[in-house]
């Protein structure tokens, strides 16, 4: 499992909060109404923003970025070429039994396929809807991150002038001014806060995930592709592995 | 129906309220001359920036952005599925009853062509104009609302400087610079309000619904090739399935 | 003709001119050496950024902006149709009389090679070229307006930087910070609205207009297309509506 | 020759100079450790972000800006018509006499790979390729420009903030707290007219010239090919006029 | 080697500190706590945003931008055209032996899969598919430095924000407030040095390099085609020698 998000998040807010401490304590950089003003009016935009049913999935989609499930690339390589050469050599009926086992839904689906004995036209042409659909849901889940990011700081730039304002009507009390303006940067500072560490942060490794797990099923499109034309295994490996950085292309036919 | 968007802009309008309410009350933060100038300013900025038949239906599009009519795709593709195994049975002459009464317009337009005997590259072609016309149209709108954002923002800007520009010129009586401020920043208030409330999210649910119903058309243009083709309908299904999301996939064979 | 663009400039200036004069009056907010700043710099910068030939006419992109000469897209289906039938009756050579009659100059065109004799190919491929010539040549002038924006929102910047330090230089007095500050800041306000008003608004709808005039040259295209090898007009008709919005599709087939 | 980036340059640094003598005069604008700050600061950035034999072609590429060669494309196709003419009639070999003397070292490359009896498809490859990577090349250059702006401006503000956390500290004159600031303002000021004209403009023509470049590009390829293809020289010329706009069309078989 | 880079930070550094060493020291400038917020807090933002593996090399990307070692083009167009004489006289078995002590590893792999009886087509797609996925890793390298760019700003705001809260209530004794004030805005500055010295910077050079790597493999590309299906030397090396800019076109057959 990847660390580095949780890590990040730790890292940065701990950072954060020992330089409140460190000047005039915490205590002065909470503000209840600062935050509901910046958290719930930047959701309440969100909401404006997309579907509920995206919405719905807002903590689920967090958990993503935070606890992802990383598929292992070589093992999906090592399985490709295991399938070929079963297949090769005792024809492709011969998957049924691995596929049904299969844990990974996409390649389970398309050697389902392929077993069933559908058309390779059919096949690709399927599987490339499911990958399609697939990336443009992932990148609207991302959006909402990416949005977030803009509307918080947007939210606290509002609450700012909210704040201003009263501030800018109550100068009688010169004394009054400096916690008033302390008070009203806090929207400004929560928003930066959200856009920097939640939203835009958030929104990228989503992104990245996701373009990884595209990679994947393009690779498993390729493997199921020459399983069903009866490649030769090794080509096959050698092909998959180019989608690897080089140090990690071992070839199970070196040993 | 979608409440998402009428449940947003609610929420955030009742938390700025009550964030201006929690201080100095409302009264000081409503100026009608400023509300004409960011609102009335950024129409007149966006009556130069798109054609009148467009701005014609800026209540009609924010309206579909408040109450849309959603395509349920399970439904359509039940639908669909039915029809190809109507057409694989009794001919495709037997689904001109069915096309008659047809709610989707566009499943329709393309039923009728079909059963009058169109070819299929005709049928395509035509369905491809329309997709693509109606999605130009769908992003021309939603950019007002994008555009709006921007501009808002821009005459909250003018709004800020004019009033500026007023009080500086007006310093000799120290006790009223602050409330001549706390009005001049009202305009960039309600400019960033505008933009991240309205502007923003809306044109992003217009740019989330308009991708929806794009892609509801070219599950029905694939439907409707395959009835054509006479091909297998559990294969169109398991196409057309692979368009949702898997929690969402239940084929009306397994039973 | 379209009023918008008109209604839209009479409208914002109206509405800024109004809160000017509410406040400190009209003639505060004109100062001839900042509008010399920011009108004559951004020019000059435009002359920088741009060829002489584009910007010579500066003045005539604008009046297309303003005064646009729009293509019925509706009459040009039906005098397409309406050729299409004459020659699917009397031969191409029918339209040599009509031809040189006809208005849009593009039709025009297109209408006399199919009557000289050009291979379909020769056709598609030369009005291709002046479709696409023309667009980049439309968009190149729009991005004089839209390069507009940026520039003069810099330029009163720079004038408000010139302003400002003239005026921390000149501190002795009190009672002059205030005017010079505003003088000062008349260049952002100049900036923000020639940005606002005059440069990305006008960059939008020379865009929009851009647009339309290419979509109506992809029907024409279609239509000689469908003209030259002699499809049935019926057919042309339905396509081509295609490209309208549904409520404007009607037919001449139907009486 | 194009002076229009001459005269741009002219014009709004004079306008600027004038701006700032009206007020305190020159002397005070000019700050050489600020014009250090901001000029060398932004050019080491752009010596960090590009290669070293780009940064050595700067001023070399400053200079195609303001004083550019421009192929006259009228000019071009009546040579393509010429050559098109020729070859029909004495063979393309007769072409052989008029490649050694043709300025156009693209024209000169294409005719003289014709003469010598290449492949149609190998002189397109290679064409194609020479066009793909000069558009590469001059797109990086445009790039330093666009870039520089950007970097001036971030250098700009670099130097304020440096110059107020000196006045900041330096706070017991209140007399010195003017023209403290004045001076630390210089930095945000250069680096903005540097970004506004000579960056963002002198990129935006680089990349108009760079286009222009590649159109008469494409009108050669397309001339060569047909040259080589024996086609009819009327038709070529319609083809090419197609390139330009509507007033420079003037056929040389017109007469 | 390219010092371009590590002479534009010396650079940049040396010009900065000196400036501030000219106005009160380079002492004031040195606040432990602000580097740490700044310089890890975005990097706390960055763990988050990227995955483990990636930031894991963020010094080895540093170094690759410092140090890069750079494809001669013109020594491996020579190397390719020899290959490809040696294979037309001596058939494309000859080429093993240089095949195995071949340096660039990108064309030592084409050439073996070449001798060793590959079909034309399974080269290039395997050669394409590392081309690709070797693209997108180092884009995603790049990326890394970008988003530290808008992420350091980003901090350093958020800093600023925390020191200004802290000033604001703490304005009893007014000569602390410019003091304060001076540390508040010492993130900002880092924010804005990091954002534009290393990172903005840093992530263009790498995009540079990896675009001048990826024009190689084109050419490598190309050239193993070509070898293979036994084109004459002389056309392959004109094709090669069309990427590089006219000044470095040297053939080896001109003698």
């Amino acid at each position: 499992m990847d660390l580095a998000t949780v890590i990040g998040l730790v890292l940065v807010l701990a950072l954060l909060v020992s330089a409140m401490a460190m000047g005039v304590g915490i205590g002065p950089y909470i503000d209840i109404p600062s935050v509901l003003i910046v958290v719930g009016g930047s959701m309440g935009s969100l909401l404006i923003a997309f579907k509920m049913e995206q919405m719905k999935n807002f903590v689920k989609i967090f958990m993503v970025a935070i606890k992802p499930t990383v598929d292992n690339k070589s093992e999906i390589i090592q399985r490709l070429v295991n399938y070929a050469t079963q297949a090769r050599r005792d024809g492709i009926l011969a998957l049924e039994a691995v596929a049904n086992v299969e844990e990974n839904k996409f390649l389970k689906k398309g050697l389902s396929m392929a077993v069933d004995g559908n058309e390779p036209d059919t096949i690709r042409a399927l599987l490339e809807i499911e990958m399609e659909q697939t990336n443009e849901r992932h990148k609207g889940n991302a959006a909402i991150f990416s949005t977030w990011s803009g509307i918080a700081g947007a939210m606290g730039m509002i609450g700012t002038l909210i704040g201003l304002v009263a501030m800018l009507l109550n100068m009688a009390d010169p004394s009054a001014i400096g916690p008033s303006m302390a008070v009203a940067l806090l929207t400004t500072m929560y928003g930066a806060m959200i856009g920097n560490i939640f939203g835009g942060p958030i929104a990228n490794i989503l992104n990245i995930r996701n373009t990884d797990e595209d990679v994947t099923k393009q690779m498993i499109l390729e493997g199921i592709m020459s399983i069903q034309a009866g490649d030769n295994p090794r080509t096959l490996e050698a092909k998959l592995l180019s989608y690897l950085p080089p140090s990690e292309r071992v070839s199970q036919f070196d040993s």
